[in-house]
């Protein structure tokens, strides 16, 4: 059975594979690395690319951390004594330059207790500045490709889950397109409840579906990159284009249950909030034009959309 | 004794007279309102001022509503059953064109229950994007010459308030040089402890404080706007501004309790988020050259700072 330090060593992998192609495609941006330490154990190699060809300002971060469970951890895991935790994973935000371009996030996450036990988590979601429906089938069916091949129900159950949580409530609109979203994926026979252990396979079965949903990244957006980066637009699309970040801005800071728990739990701040966009933008009550392609985007933005 | 609808129409009165004194000192921008109904009673008036020759982007909200108080808010409140509410304030936030001028925040509510309960609240703080110390000691001084008047109290406990609210645990900086902040302030014989009972005074004398911290806003900002807006500056400080925003930005959206609860609360987004800066911008880990106005600006976001 896989050992947490060689999901580690996976992740880290991952996020070497991933900076390479991003970089490849991008063919001017570099990524830098911050390692730092975290102050119970372990740390992370936060790695940032900015003013790229393509992209404009993203990240792609690992983290292995470990310690004793803090107050916020335990009270949020519902544990009734202190113990020792192991967390690893990759996260991903990219914010291109052309508003033709989709922002992309992506994490997945391996969490261990001392207690025995353990679980992972993870998505991947697409967030168009203009929604283009066959980009966005397109997506999705790769999603459900990668899904369908290690379990039936994973596709419809985690993009439902991504639709439920990748939302503005105070918008009524949904970050994007959606994707996939799960958490608390626990091995065979560890589950609480039968639902969840309709989802379950064994950990090793487990770890090979995260570590695919996370090789699935690089082939997604660089085509995605390929294919949008040289698309003509203007200034009413760059304009556009801030006020859909301010948008990303909103959810990250206000609703995004990671970025919440990062910060109320001293993570590294400046490794959390490189999600955030290079720019962004707010006008009071701004309203589409009928019949525009804003207004187009804004009707596309909502769950239980079946893309696929 | 002054009645709720008293203090709303003291509210109202004092929302017009501050959007005509920001706009005899702006010079060119105009508050244009949207008026608005709350779902479950009474609404708003929402005056904002966009592209002003000082004023890049503000409002100046009032709102009166009323209704059965949600299971959100009987939580917050500790209620053990339903009961109606009534909730009235003015809330105020200036984002300025210039670098050299500081984000201004103001607010002033009443809250009143059909249980007998009532209270204030309020605050008012000082965003500069460069701290200037004469500047924030002359606010501060401003503050405690209206708080001196109604309470010896007022102004050393709610000065203390303020650091604690407007503070961003995550960067461990403060929002700005702080102000006053107060909440739950009851009328005498009104109040479960006595650190609050020290506090009170009858409910006339403490809507008289309350006004007199909503009529303080005008004078401060009017004076701050006629010292400051012609400064001269670049794209440095400009690019300075736009970061202080970032920063204004994850208070508001992150740690903000009134803006958190509005959202959650199913409150009307444009008038919650009118306090969001007109554009905000985020660079990874950047750092303030050693010695330089951004520099210092950092060493004195902290809380504890004496400036009176």
């Amino acid at each position: 059975m896989i050992s947490k330090e060689q999901i580690a060593t996976a992740f880290q992998d991952l996020q070497d594979q991933i900076c390479g192609a991003l970089e490849v495609a991008d063919g001017l941006g570099r990524f830098r690395e911050d390692a730092w330490q975290h102050h119970s154990g372990g740390g992370g190699r936060t790695r940032i690319i900015e003013n790229g060809h393509i992209i404009e300002k993203g990240g792609v971060n690992f983290s292995g951390v470990w310690g004793e469970t803090s107050d916020a951890l335990a009270k949020q895991m519902n544990l009734a004594q202190k113990a020792e935790y192991f967390a690893t994973g990759v996260s991903i935000v990219q914010h291109p330059v052309s508003p033709m371009m989709p922002i992309i996030h992506m994490n997945i996450r391996y969490f261990e207790l001392s207690t025995g036990a353990c679980w992972f988590g993870g998505g991947i979601d697409l967030t168009p500045h203009y929604v283009v429906e066959a980009d966005a089938r397109w997506f999705h069916q790769q999603l459900k490709n990668t899904c369908d091949q290690h379990h039936a129900d994973y596709y419809p159950k985690f993009k439902k889950w991504a639709d439920d949580y990748f939302f503005i409530p105070h918008r009524n609109e949904t970050r994007g397109v959606g994707g996939i979203f799960f958490d608390y994926l626990k091995p065979k026979g560890e589950t609480n409840n039968t639902a969840a252990e309709a989802l379950a396979q064994s950990k090793d079965e487990l770890f090979d579906f995260v570590l695919a949903v996370g090789q699935t990244f690089a082939p997604i957006y660089t085509h995605l990159m390929r294919q949008n980066h040289a698309l003509p637009y203007g200034e009413a699309e760059q304009n556009w284009q801030t006020l859909r970040r301010g948008r990303y801005v909103e959810f990250n800071l206000a609703w995004d249950r990671g970025t919440k728990f990062g910060l109320e739990t001293n993570g590294r701040t400046e490794s959390i909030l490189m999600s955030l966009p290079p720019v962004a933008r707010w006008v009071y009550n701004h309203q589409t034009a009928p019949q525009s392609r804003e207004a187009h985007t804004l009707e596309l933005l909502k769950k239980g959309i079946d893309w696929v």
